[in-house]
């Protein structure tokens, strides 16, 4: 089964593409998709959007994973990256491919363990799960990996939206 | 000129369209999109987005005014709102109509001329512009049709995004 992780976001999206097998997962891809702040935001959605599009027709996934929206003291933040992770749900159910949604301390749990995991132990943790030599850069990327990875090892599937 | 004013929600979003001429302005039609809560997100994402692609066809507007997101206590809501709103904005950058945003206190400002105006006081307001014979209801399209007033009232226009 192929899956692919997003982390969402406006000016930097994570995606990492994944092939869960009876011998493990592999990486198959992995990268940011990234639009220019100089641009008008609608224009940047647009990119968002074409980009997503783009990734689903590349690798043809079987079911996507997707970052729940995490919000703490940046409200502004949050409802900007709000705007592009609206775009980024469309394109995935105008693309006929099953996607779930998990938080952040949950996609921790399923990739390390333990919930309290930093970054580091993630993406080494990341690497040693999918057999890659060293951790996966940039971090959104890896983000998007261990989404993938959360939505592989999660029997118990938690929200589809 | 023709314009589309685009009251953005996940649940409801309301839409006015308006002409402005020589003689002042018309209301040409308004209404509400409404999207079933016992829907996936996503699907709903999707009804709100063909919903708009429809209206812009349906009348060729020259211009679309939308409400800035407006979030006080519901942060939940808001981020839901925020979705649905980087989706409208998406399908009136594809359609290639530019876009103007406008914040709820300029919108009262420009309609009714003092920031404190309350919703009725806005409808009468309204329908007076729109020589409608009645406040336009239900809220969210008469919430629309004046941020459509607003955009035909405003010399100076904001900000395009």
């Amino acid at each position: 089964m192929r899956i692919l992780g997003i982390d969402p976001g406006f000016g930097i999206v994570g995606f990492g593409v994944i092939e869960k097998s009876a011998n493990g997962l592999d990486a198959i891809d992995y990268g940011v998709i990234t639009t220019p702040k100089e641009l008008e935001f609608s224009k940047r959605l647009a990119i968002i959007s074409d980009s997503i599009a783009d990734l689903i027709k590349q690798f043809s996934p079987d079911e996507i994973a997707i970052e729940e929206l995490y919000f703490s003291s940046n409200v502004k933040t949050a409802i900007q990256v709000a705007h592009a992770r609206g775009v980024i749900m469309l394109e995935c159910h105008r693309a006929g491919v099953p996607a779930y949604e998990y938080n952040p301390l949950h996609i921790k749990q399923a990739v390390t363990g333990h919930s309290k995991a930093d970054k580091p132990q993630m993406q080494q943790m990341a690497a040693i799960l999918l057999g890659l030599a060293k951790p996966p850069k940039p971090d959104d990327a890896a983000d998007a990996l261990a989404i993938a990875i959360c939505h592989a090892q999660t029997n118990q599937v938690l929200k589809r939206k």
